[in-house]
C-alpha cells in the first residue's frame, strides 16, 4: 500500500501524466486593503464600477546594484484566485465592521473574476518597467485583487530574484534552501517554492515539500549531538537510522576530532559532512584532505553557515560540494520585497471607449495605455532589450513580435476567468523553473556578475501607429 | 440582527468578557525542517528521544544600531501550537516520501505537546543573549516546535522591533500600518498584527482586522480617480459614499487643485486630505496652510510614501497629523527577520539528571543551562541591566527576583501542554500592546534615538549558587 501511495505521489509531480489540479487555498479575499471595498462600494454608487479596465503590475526600477529581477509566485496567484470569494464568513465580518454598504456586499457574495490576466511566465526575469502582469475586466473585478496580487508576486519575485543570484554563482554544485526558520512561516513554504523556480535544488521545508513535490533535505542539529551523551553516540544513532549514505554534522565540537568520529560511525561510505561555523572555505580544504587521506573521496562537504550570494562566490575555488542557505534567501539578500505596483493604465470613459490614463504628480509617474512586452535577441541569441510596446488598443492587442529576433514575453494565464492550471501546482514549479533556466540563459554576458551594475538590459518602448 | 452582530463582535474583542478562544489555524506540522523529523527518528530507535530537555529562544546580538528589540508573534505561536498535530494528511505524505520510518510515523500520530513554554511575555522589549523562550518537554515533544517558534517569532520580532521605532519617532500622532502589498499575503496579516502590538493605531489588510480584532483603515488610491473623467466626479463619489469625513487623496494631478476640489466636494468638514509623493514636508506646509484659508481647520493631514522611522523623524516638525506606513514596517525597516536561535541549553544524561550543554566549536558559541530573566530598574524606575539567571537547575527553578527592583520577565505560557489562551486572539494583542508601551516607557532615556548605538542596557548574568 506504501508503495502504492508512493507511485500515485510521483505520478503527480509528473507534468501531463495527472491532470493538475490547483492546491486547496483557504479563501483569500480579505488578504486585501479595506480600500479596494471603500474604492468598490463608491464606484458601484456612480456606476463606474462596470467600466472596463486594464491594471498592470510593474516595478519602477531594480533594487540597488541588481541587474536583473527574477518573476516568481505566478503559479500561486492563479491557485489563490478561485479562492477569492467572499463568504459568509467574510460577508458576516465586514457587515459587522461597516467597511461597506448591503449594495457592494451583495455584489461580493456573487463576486468572481471573470476577467483576463496576461503576463511573464513565472521563471521569466525582468527589468525596470516590464509589463509582469496585465489585468483586464471591469474596475469591480478587477480592482479588488491588487493587494493580493502585490503580496504574492512581490514577496516570491524577492526571493527568486535573490536565489537566482546565489544558483549563479554557485555555478553547477547544488544549493539547498534551509531558511525557514527566518521567515514567516507561511512565507517559508513560498520561499522554498520560489527558491527552486529559481534553481535550488531542495529545501529542508517540509510543508512545502508536500504542496509543490520539491524534494526535501536535512539530517540533523547540533542540538542531536548534545543530546547525547558524547559525539561517538549521537553519530552512531544517526547512522543505524538513516545509513551511512547520511550527512554528519561534524562541528559541534572539534571539526578535526568530528570528522575523525564521523568516519569511524558511518566508514569511507559516510554521504557527508556538514560545517556549520567557522572559516568555512579553510575548514573545507583542512576537511578534504582529511577525508581523502582517509579514503573517502566520495564524501561530500556541504557547508550551510549565513551564506548568501557574494559567501558562495567566494567559496568557489574551494572544495565544497554543496551550499545550504538561509536567511539570505528568505529575505531576498538586501532586498525583501520588490516593490512591485498595480497600477490603472486604461479605463473605458464615457464614450465606452478604452483611454489610457496615467497619474500626474511631481512623482512615481507611470506610462498610461496598455502593453505588452517582447525580448529583443541579438544573432548570438543573446538578450539585447526588452521592448515595450504600447499604442491604441486594438494595435497592441494583435502585435505578434516578428520571428526569431523577438522573443514574445506575455503568456495566457486567465481567460474569461477560467485559470489555465498548467501554470499552478508541482507541474508550475517545475515549468518556472525550466523558464528561469532558459531565460537566465539568455542574459548577455557579464549580466549574471554579482557586483553592483544596471539593468542587464535597457528597456525601451515601441509606439505602435494608429488611431488612438 | 446586524446590530447583534456587532454587538457579539466588539463583546469578543473586550479582554475577559467572553471566554477567549485560539483563531482557528490550519495544521502547522509539516511548517517544519526535515531535520527535525529525521533526529526524532534516530533519537527514538536509541531512547534519547525520552531525556528530558529544555530548550531556549534567544538572539546573540540586535540588528545594527538597534538599541532594543520587541518580542512579538507569541500569541500566534500559542495558537498554533493546538494545531500541530500529524494528520492522515501529512503521514501519509511522509510515508510516502518516505521521510521517516514507521515507528516514527506511530509517534507522530500521537503526537501532542505536554511540556511547558515559559518566556518574556508578547510585547517586551529584549536584548542580546535574552532568553526569549523556555521550552521544556522531551527532546521529542520540544525538537519538533523548532522551526515554527522560529519562524514565527523572527518575523514578527522583526516586524514589532522596526514598528516600535516608527511608532517612538511618531510621538502622538497615529501611526497606520498600510504595507500588505509588500509581504507575504499571510505574513501581512501578521506584520499588522505586530505593527499593532508595537503602537500603531491601525491597518489597512482586512483580514488582520478580522483575525485579531484590529481597526482598519482606507479609503481610495489613485486608481479611484483615473476611473473617472475627472477629480470632481471621484471626489463626489467618494463623498457620497463615504460621507464628508472621509480621506481625500489629493496628488493625482496636482495637490493644490486637488485640495481645492477636495473642499468644494466635501466642504470644511472635510475628515483628511492624504498625499502619497513630493516632498511631504514642503507639501504638508502648503497644504496646511491652504486648508487654514479655507477654514478647515479640523481637516487633517494624512502622509504615506515610503516612510519608514527616519522620515517619520523628519517631518516631526511639519504639520502632519497621521502617518501611513507601509514597505519599510511590514519587512522589519532594513531586518527583516530577527536571527533568533532555538538551543539546547540542557538535557538529562544517562544518570537522568538535567545536565547544562553547550557546542563549543569556534563560532556561534551559546551559554549551556536553564536561564531566567529579570530586569534591574534604578531608582527613577528606568531599566540598568538586563540579568541573566542560570545554575543548577533547581535553584534557577525556584528563583524569584526581589523586590520591585528586579522585574521578573518570564510569565507561564503552556502548562503541561495546556496553553494559557489569554495570550491568543484579540485579547492577546491587547495584553501584547499594554505590555509594549509599559516596557518601553521604563527603557532608560534617550534608548528611543533612532541613531545607531549598542544595546540600550547591558545584558550580565547571575550564576546561583548551588549543588550543578
Amino acid at each position: 500500500m506504501r508503495a502504492e501511495r508512493a507511485a500515485r505521489s510521483r505520478a503527480s509531480y509528473v507534468g501531463g501524466m495527472t491532470h493538475p489540479q490547483p492546491a486547496a487555498v483557504p479563501v483569500t479575499s480579505l488578504l486585501t486593503d479595506r480600500y479596494e471595498l471603500t474604492m468598490l462600494q463608491a464606484a458601484l454608487a456612480d456606476g463606474t464600477a462596470h467600466r472596463r479596465c486594464v491594471f498592470e503590475v510593474f516595478t519602477r526600477r531594480l533594487p540597488p546594484g541588481r541587474r536583473y529581477g527574477v518573476v516568481a509566485g505566478t503559479g500561486r496567484l492563479l491557485e489563490a484566485l478561485p479562492a477569492f470569494r467572499f463568504t459568509s464568513r467574510e460577508l458576516d465580518w465586514l457587515s459587522d465592521e461597516g467597511v461597506v454598504d448591503d449594495a457592494t456586499l451583495a455584489f461580493l457574495a456573487d463576486y468572481r473574476f471573470t476577467g483576463s490576466v496576461r503576463g511573464y511566465a513565472e521563471g521569466e526575469v525582468f527589468f525596470p518597467q516590464s509589463p509582469l502582469l496585465v489585468v483586464e475586466g471591469t474596475f469591480a473585478e478587477a480592482v479588488l485583487l491588487e493587494t493580493l496580487a502585490l503580496s504574492i508576486l512581490n514577496y516570491d519575485s524577492a526571493v527568486a530574484s535573490a536565489a537566482s543570484r546565489m544558483t549563479s554563482a554557485a555555478v553547477d554544485r547544488p544549493v539547498l534552501e534551509m531558511g525557514a526558520r527566518r521567515a514567516h512561516e507561511e512565507a517559508a513554504v513560498s520561499a522554498a517554492r520560489a527558491a527552486v523556480v529559481a534553481g535550488f535544488a531542495a529545501t529542508s521545508n517540509l510543508e512545502a515539500g508536500r504542496r509543490y513535490g520539491l524534494d526535501t533535505i536535512g539530517t540533523a542539529a547540533h542540538a542531536f549531538t548534545l543530546l547525547h551523551d558524547d559525539e561517538e553516540a549521537a553519530f552512531a544513532a544517526q547512522v543505524a537510522a538513516q545509513g551511512p549514505g547520511t550527512t554528519l554534522l561534524v562541528d559541534t565540537y572539534d571539526v578535526k576530532r568530528g570528522v575523525e568520529l564521523a568516519l569511524a560511525a558511518a566508514g569511507t561510505g559516510l554521504g557527508a559532512v556538514r560545517l556549520d561555523s567557522g572559516d568555512l572555505g579553510v575548514l573545507a580544504q583542512e576537511v578534504r584532505a582529511q577525508l581523502d587521506a582517509a579514503g573517502a573521496h566520495d564524501t561530500r562537504i556541504v557547508v550551510t553557515s549565513d551564506l548568501d550570494e557574494y559567501a558562495i562566490a567566494a567559496l568557489a575555488a574551494a572544495p565544497v560540494d554543496v551550499y545550504g542557505v538561509g536567511t539570505s534567501v528568505v529575505t531576498g539578500s538586501g532586498a525583501p520585497t520588490c516593490g512591485m505596483v498595480y497600477k490603472l493604465v486604461a479605463r473605458e470613459g464615457r464614450d465606452g471607449a478604452l483611454a489610457p490614463v496615467e497619474k500626474r504628480s511631481s512623482a512615481k509617474t507611470s506610462v498610461g495605455g496598455r502593453k505588452t512586452a517582447a525580448r529583443r535577441r541579438g544573432p548570438d541569441g543573446r538578450a539585447v532589450e526588452e521592448v515595450l510596446v504600447t499604442g491604441p488598443d486594438q494595435a497592441v492587442a494583435s502585435w505578434e513580435p516578428e520571428g526569431g529576433e523577438l522573443r514574445a514575453l506575455h503568456v495566457p494565464l486567465v481567460t474569461g476567468g477560467e485559470v489555465d492550471l498548467s501554470w499552478t501546482g508541482p507541474q508550475g514549479v517545475r515549468r518556472a523553473r525550466d523558464r528561469h533556466r532558459a531565460s537566465r540563459d539568455e542574459l548577455p554576458r557579464g549580466a549574471r556578475r554579482l557586483s553592483a551594475d544596471e539593468a542587464a538590459v535597457p528597456t525601451v518602448t515601441l509606439r505602435l501607429a494608429g488611431r488612438d
